[in-house]
């Protein structure tokens, strides 16, 4: 099953992509993608609703805004320098364990949104990722096991700003959580879906060159044992996200490094997760 | 006005906490202290309501569980090293900028709750701090203009586990979001019970002794100085919690250091803010 979410920003509705591509409204079923939604079997429940009620639901017209796939969360945990060659170009070491970090939930945007280089920015930088999307309570949760905490995966553009991120005083959280840095989706596609998420193609273009093209399979630390690891530290909650970190290819690692300019446009996907599409634009004003 | 919320843990309700210290269920006024009661005027709505219905609210017996006094924020953000003397025993230069770091808003719990050693850790730590709850949403937002954004103040514990937090590769948050790792309140006390909240005594003692007594006015980034700077790098939601940074006297910077074992007690108080009391225990099975 596929989840989306369209309509204007904040006032998305719920729905579902079928596998012929077609877009329905399941407004009717009466939950929208939350923590409460994930945590009482929503998956479920909305399955068996729609083998009844798919015929009633309205279809959702092509040209409608899509939303994150997901209400937001109460975490968006991301692993940091995941493939040893982003690594490389990052100028970092390769971790003997996973680097964590958040992204603030206010950064969450729909797939196709603009990304609004920030106020003075000129450092703003792509990063094509594969997210999973919690489905239940994960705590001290062991790596054979972690798989079961798994309601689905989503693509992300966990969009960074390096002068923010990097060259102010410590934390990376200043250069990650800038309002519209995190778009999501176009779907959620729930686990069954996917085959291997430690096995797929990922890739970014930019302007239409390819800029990152790379698989998971790559991973330093797989969805396992990422999961088992963040869940030693802090409980993940259904709904939350995981952001598994992103290959080669990002503006920093270029030489000169490249960064995004207004106007310019992102293309990305991963292998079963669809492809998202934004364009950088100026802070309003700027 | 004093805003609490009490009841078993996930299913408090909101309460209000006199001059005279009596405590009422203020549920008839149909809200939660959630972004959204921020966002509309909840504040004032409640004063107003509780000029007619004060009378009819009922009391809260002296012995039920406070919880924390605001729902789960979207984010709790934090300045680290923002006392000058804290940084040196850290091991840590002064900042010429705020760093920042988020915690998990799973590790919110109730003034009084205890607080878990997180499994196999050794190095668990204490950190009073003055914490600023946001009143409406802020973006770019001036440091002339920033108290404008403020609905109140709450007491926090910044409990942290130092090996996660510095020993682990890269960012901090791995160490400051446990789960019981943020003990918040007794009470959000409004703005306007606060003349400056650059200038407030607090303190905590372990076991009875004094290990942290400073002043908010030893700050190196002031309140107004730390919204604003934090709203230059994402937007603050109503309801959202900026934690000011902790005092010289961890357990860190003791020689040799001195970290939680199970059973110690922390007390701890802000001017105004009340005091909070958490024991420190095992995890289960450990």
């Amino acid at each position: 099953m596929k989840l989306i979410r369209f309509g204007a920003e904040g006032q998305e509705k719920p729905g579902v992509q079928l596998t012929n591509g077609q877009r329905l409204d399941v407004s009717g079923f009466g939950e929208d993608y939350t923590e409460k939604f994930f945590e009482t079997n929503g998956l479920e429940r909305l399955e068996e609703w729609l083998k009844i009620n798919e015929d009633k639901c309205p279809g959702v017209a092509e040209d409608i805004r899509l939303g994150s796939p997901i209400c937001r969360p109460s975490k968006l945990v991301c692993i940091g320098l995941n493939y040893a060659k982003h690594a490389e170009e990052a100028g970092m070491k390769v971790p003997n364990e996973p680097v964590l970090f958040f992204k603030s939930t206010t950064a969450i945007v729909g797939p196709n949104d603009n990304v609004i280089i920030p106020k003075g920015s000129e450092k703003t930088d792509w990063e094509v990722e594969l997210a999973v999307v919690i489905g239940k309570k994960a705590s001290y949760v062991s790596k054979e096991n972690a798989l079961d905490y798994v309601a689905g995966y989503v693509l992300h553009n966990d969009v960074s700003e390096r002068a923010y991120q990097i060259e102010k005083e410590g934390q990376w959280c200043k250069g990650k959580g800038c309002d519209t840095f995190a778009p999501l989706g176009p779907f959620m596609a729930t686990k069954d879906e996917i085959k291997d998420p430690n096995n797929l193609h990922l890739w970014l273009k930019l302007n239409g060159e390819m800029m990152q093209d790379s698989s998971t399979s790559d991973f330093i630390f797989n969805i396992q044992e990422s999961i088992s690891y963040i869940s030693q530290f802090m409980t993940l909650l259904p709904g939350d996200v995981i952001s598994t970190g992103t290959p080669f290819g990002v503006g920093l690692g270029l030489t000169p490094p490249l960064y995004l300019k207004p106007g310019d446009v992102m293309e990305l996907g991963v292998e079963g997760l669809g492809v998202s599409k934004q364009t950088a634009v100026a802070y309003p004003g700027e």
